[in-house]
């Protein structure tokens, strides 16, 4: 074996393993988007029997050889290559790291709390799930110390879906997003709401469609490459630069919903679409990480999608599909209504200056949950109390509080910051964008291409060659920083809300 | 290895088979109604990659060497362990007596040559898709005689396609066809035809949506377990017998294409919901051949959906959804407009009467060609004249003669006459059916529940149990005939032209 045969030989794995990948999201994808009720079982044996060769490629004899000798003999390959090898190797070294027992005693466990998880919401009955949430903490703790013995849990975890991030770094993060917003939203509270009663007339379905057809073609999202279907919960995922896939769902009652979720998942599609084509088939492929994926999302949907610009550029559409419903609407109406803020309940229906309050609570509560600073019977309370807190609402039940979110039932802590961070990077790269695009202007003239031709130059083509910290600071100049996203919500909302 | 533990270990490998083909029929699924166009060769690179595993787990060693140690040791099999097996080794026998190189040889030209013949329908090019043609034909006449020696190739062929067809069958078969069929359509040709022009308004894709809802209701098929979707071609596939699909293609001036569409494929879809749960994931689950397979998607959308009962009952739901474009119509101007019988240049447009003229003008003309009496480029000539002679119409060109259907290009020779042979089981099949249920007065019902009942105890759950002909015997307590077929047709359109 040499270095090049070596390295040719991983190719090929990872080719092979990108078409597992492929088929097993599109399995996904279908089940939420076609298939019928009945297909669950049927999905679930297919997707066990491609997941178990899909772990045999990955962690078998032959590909842990290769990986050992590439690492160990890396004097040929480049800067890229050995980046390749070291994200193919990191899923890998956590999974090794686990007992094969525990490994699959927790995937079991995982896929039965996700429905003990979901009848318990229904039901308003967190004691039914607190004995599985406790041994899926537990599980998170002890696996993330097998991972990487010494280091505190919970950071390993952070890590885990934002790699770079810690503990150390969140808290700073959201202790100044706290100072900063709390006391904002508090003064807003008890200013002027804007009327936002148009919205919640009827807009029939069809013409959404066609509204989701022209936002595509206004964020320069290729419908020959990306396709878009319908499921309860909007997501986007991708099985290659050339076939990535966005859902939407339409209510007629809440044209803004789908809306806002085409533009919030067109962001995420653009990442994909616009990736560096040496990188397809390879570990390097696709965005690097949650954090910068919700930091393009984000961006499209709030900085883009709810601007006073946009707005304005969007209205003629609005008013040919949707004459009588939007007859006598202004611009700045629609601007102040899709940026109503008002403390709520719910995380997914919060509005952009909210929103990240609802992140800090589940961030802290995980934290000491991991930390074993707090138990699970007290996160009820826990959770109650901050909300009164941080966002000064009651929270009536268990099912419009602690219940609401699908992450912990599927056994993911740690994964929740990455939003709030999202919206932090966006901000941050749009300041930078700032500097050479007339960004305003364009988005008036309802021209993405050069926003998105500027992100690809300095996000998208990247891939996953640079971790999210090291992009942000090679994008914008400097290292991630706060601020950007703190002065870009404290102007908006003063301005919108005349304070 | 005994044989309960070989056997045990012959159904592992069934099932994970099993998982392989539900991922590559649902790749294929989306491909062609989801996938953005772009998404071709991604889809490519990843049916590749499964279909090579596929081939490894079937005709791999050890699945080999367990299939022929059942062979040799099957006294303690039961009737349908022992069908089961000769089931999986069917394909393999094939596929194992022909040299790999010529193998994959081939399954190039075939990829390649349906893009030529694609290229050359659209630009009535027939002689740049000959030289494709010819090696087509060449190769299966070879493999035919690698794979049975000594048998007459196009024989062989039409076995594989639809197990115990023979050329002296089919010979005999479309004889009689002939002989009864053409005199009819001639004499069909100088009456008067019945007014059908009300079809040709416009009806609205969304009401047509709801309208493939409502036959799925009439026919019972349990949308917990068959999705329908929208793809240029309408087809049916079947990953288990909980998660079936058909498809349907709406045109806004042409309702009853997708009417007929999803009542046709609907027939499809129902032979697999409702097959024997224990077959599941072996080699027994799902339809015996093609031509059973179509016998039940003619059945429903012909002798049922294209019966006077059937109009009648329809009519109010029809008059619910379209009530201006049906205002005025009767039931008995539907059935007759849905009846209407026209010689015509295209197979897939033709109505129930002409229909199998076009399946025996491919008959005789692909079975001279791979008889190898006669040459690629006199086919069109030889084409153009069997038209003018069964269906007197004169072929414009042979964009719409000889190039219209993909089949030949696909590398399909042999496959064309079980469409006319499932039409010709279906009739006998409804006839036995007659005799013990009120067939007519259900459908004016519009209650085909028990008609379903009838077909799954008599065909359905019988799954690959019992080959076509053992079928049709053991289901109509005689020997194949086309007599009811003949019968069926003849008296229906005497009575529809007053002849």
């Amino acid at each position: 074996m040499d270095t090049t045969s070596a390295f040719n030989k991983f190719r090929e794995t990872e080719k092979e393993i990108h078409a597992y990948n492929h088929a097993l999201g599109l399995i996904y994808y279908d089940s939420v988007t076609s298939a019928p009720k009945g297909a669950a079982d049927g999905i679930a044996e297919t997707m066990g029997a491609l997941s178990s060769r899909l772990y045999e490629l990955t962690t078998g004899k032959t590909t842990s050889e290769i990986v050992s000798y590439l690492l160990e003999n890396d004097g040929g390959l480049t800067f890229e290559q050995k980046k390749e090898l070291k994200e193919f190797n990191r899923d890998n070294e956590y999974m090794s790291s686990i007992p094969q027992d525990e490994y699959v005693e927790y995937q079991k466990l995982v896929s039965k709390s996700e429905g003990v998880w979901e009848k318990a919401k229904k039901e308003n009955d967190f004691p039914s799930f607190a004995p599985y949430l406790e041994k899926l903490a537990e599980y998170n703790r002890r696996f993330a110390e097998y991972y990487k013995p010494g280091e505190k849990p919970y950071d390993v975890l952070l890590d885990m879906y934002e790699r770079g991030l810690s503990t150390e770094k969140a808290d700073k993060f959201f202790g100044e997003l706290k100072d900063s917003i709390v006391p904002l939203i508090k003064r807003i509270s008890s200013a002027e709401a804007p009327d936002d009663s148009f919205m919640s007339q009827t807009f029939p379905v069809s013409r959404q469609r066609e509204l989701s057809a022209r936002l595509m073609k206004i964020m320069s999202i290729d419908e020959n490459r990306c396709g878009i279907g319908e499921s309860e919960h909007p997501f986007t995922t991708e099985f290659n630069k050339n076939d990535v896939r966005l859902t939407t769902h339409y209510y007629e009652g809440a044209f803004a919903d789908s809306m806002f979720s085409v533009i919030h998942e067109g962001g995420h599609a653009l990442y994909e679409l616009n990736g560096c084509d040496e990188y397809e088939n390879t570990s390097l492929a696709g965005g690097v990480s949650m954090g910068i994926h919700e930091s393009q999302s984000r961006l499209f949907e709030n900085i883009i999608g709810r601007s006073r610009e946009f707005c304005e550029s969007l209205m003629p559409v609005l008013k040919e599909l949707f004459p009588g419903q939007m007859s006598g609407v202004s611009a700045e109406e629609l601007y102040r209504a899709v940026n109503k803020a008002v403390p709520s309940l719910i995380r997914i229906n919060a509005d952009e200056l909210t929103y990240p309050l609802h992140i800090i609570v589940r961030y802290e509560l995980e934290k000491a949950l991991i930390g074993g600073e707090l138990e699970v019977s007290k996160l009820p309370e826990a959770w109650n109390e901050k909300y009164k807190e941080y966002l000064g609402v009651e929270v009536p039940d268990d099912a419009r509080g602690v219940l609401q979110d699908s992450h912990w039932g599927g056994g993911m802590f740690g994964y929740f910051p990455s939003y709030a961070l999202g919206s932090a990077y966006g901000a941050q790269i749009v300041n930078t964008m700032k500097k050479e695009l007339p960004f305003k202007e364009l988005i008036l003239r309802g021209d993405l291409r050069p926003i998105v031709g500027w992100l690809t130059t300095h996000i998208y083509r990247f891939g996953k060659l640079y971790d999210p910290e090291e992009l942000i600071e090679k994008c914008c100049g400097e290292k991630f920083s706060a601020k950007y996203y703190i002065d870009y919500l404290t102007n908006k909302f003063k301005e919108l809300y005349s304070l």
